[in-house]
């Protein structure tokens, strides 16, 4: 019995290495060089190509090194056994860290400042009215982005797929219910998982029920953002600014106009990190369950994507 | 009996009005236009050119229109009168939410990917290791600086002409305790006063006692700095960025160095605004005190020059 690392692109030594301390006697294959694909019970998948599980016909369980598994279920030859992501309460933490240091750099209006900078503008200005946050998507991520803005004193509403309560927080859910989520907000904050049904959800038409001057944070998936429609928005200036995290191609192609756009701030996939040693634990945990015939930790529902 | 508001180059009507909702009764004069001095009393100071209040022969309270007096103690015309400040609880707020602001956009290395993002360059990087700051300067905003970020679980050390005690905050007081104060700072917030004693303080010989890497933050005065220094140190990666909200001359003159370095952020003396409000309750209630006898709130030490 074994376990099989089928993460491209990576250097994976010091995982094997962590996860090995954790399961002594269990061997940990590195994808492609795996040596007994009949003996893996348990694959840990990122951004797999699809059919490199094909060998593996004693697989038992499946688990995403990160806290999404759009990238995962994407995969038609995906076998249908049970699938449990990260939940990383450290990556929760990076989230937060990363959105409060977004949201006061915009209330500092340190963007324009940088601006003004570069054309040798010198112009006081008065901090950004940022009162009303709206966060789209509350899963685990979003509750907690949601209720830390509620609990420093912002109004903050919430939309969600399905109908959350979340103490202090105006929650929506549904797609009727969008334009009154987000109506009055200063700055969006995006947290949706992508799905089929959230892939471009932020096309020119939602982005058109935005309150003009709003600022748009994805922190999600690249996909769910329309980029030509942003583009528009921000050239219009109905969306006043952006922070980007993610994008529909990572690392961003240099001919992407994103980079270069002055009302885009621009992060290379930083906001939520998995933790290693995190992770370790949960993918071991998992493993002992599996073998145990334990439901695993952190199950996803695969029809509804996350 | 009147006030004369002797602050060039601004916009007074606002303050004029507000003044006289709370001292009715009182001729509020603007400076220079000012009908009777002789029934000037007291007299509202920010920058005011020497000489300027030479017919005011009845004066006999001096109030700066902010909380520093620097500007106003170098006038050698000024009379040997009692001279009050302003402190605003709110100005300290203001200062708190700039200073926050500053440290999450370096802890983030947003300064990093804004310069990656012009680059096109796509290169993930984990926080900043921000865990020591040091507070130049322990007046009323650098004990509320030093003890907020001592709250938010920053090692922190505070530097002061004369001995401090803080909870949570190591003070070190004196010149030879300079380069311990500072040494194992990631991060120096200066916060002192300029007087003679303070000019050019960091100079190329005490940023030497700096940590190499160190990011300095000046919201202060801008003359505490040697200019050359700080662009050679920057230069040389020693101090590895900078922001300033302060110069020697207001607003930056735009050949100036300073708005080109990549390792400069620059915003434009807004870190501590006096609220409009707090100033003119402050002036009011001292123009009471000064024609009552009694002491001003939040008096000057003109020998100290603080």
């Amino acid at each position: 019995m074994s376990i099989a690392l089928v993460i491209p692109d990576r250097k994976l030594d010091q995982l094997q290495q962590k996860l090995q301390q954790q399961l002594p006697g269990v061997a940990i294959e590195i994808w492609p060089d795996v040596q007994e694909p009949e003996a893996v019970t348990m694959a840990v998948l990122w951004r797999q190509p699809p059919g490199c599980l094909s060998q593996m016909s004693n697989l038992k369980a499946l688990q995403s090194f990160g806290a999404g598994v759009d990238n995962i279920l994407i995969d038609p030859t995906l076998p249908d056994l049970p699938l449990a992501r990260i939940v990383d309460p450290m990556l929760t933490q990076s989230m937060l860290q990363y959105l409060q240091g977004v949201v006061q750099h915009y209330q500092l209006r340190l963007d324009e400042f940088s601006a003004q900078q570069r054309k040798q503008i010198w112009k006081a200005r008065s901090p950004r009215k940022l009162q009303f946050i709206c966060v789209l998507g509350l899963g685990e991520l979003g509750q907690a982005v949601a209720s830390h803005f509620a609990g420093l004193g912002f109004v903050v509403s919430g939309w969600s797929a399905s109908q959350k309560t979340l103490a202090g927080v105006q929650c929506f859910a549904g797609e009727t219910a969008f334009s009154d989520a987000v109506g009055d907000a200063d700055l969006v904050i995006c947290l949706l998982p992508l799905t089929a049904l959230t892939e471009n959800l932020l096309d020119q038409q939602r982005m058109a029920l935005l309150k003009p001057g709003v600022i748009l944070v994805n922190v999600a998936r690249g996909a769910i953002v329309d980029d030509l429609a942003l583009l528009q928005n921000l050239d219009s200036g109905h969306i006043a600014a952006a922070c980007l995290d993610v994008f529909r191609t990572e690392p961003l192609p240099t001919e992407h106009p994103f980079w270069q756009h002055p009302a885009i701030l621009l992060t290379p996939h930083i906001s939520a990190v998995t933790n290693a040693d995190t992770a370790v634990a949960q993918i071991a945990e998992n493993y002992r369950r599996s073998l145990a015939g334990l439901p695993l930790l952190n199950l996803v529902c695969q029809q509804r994507g996350y």
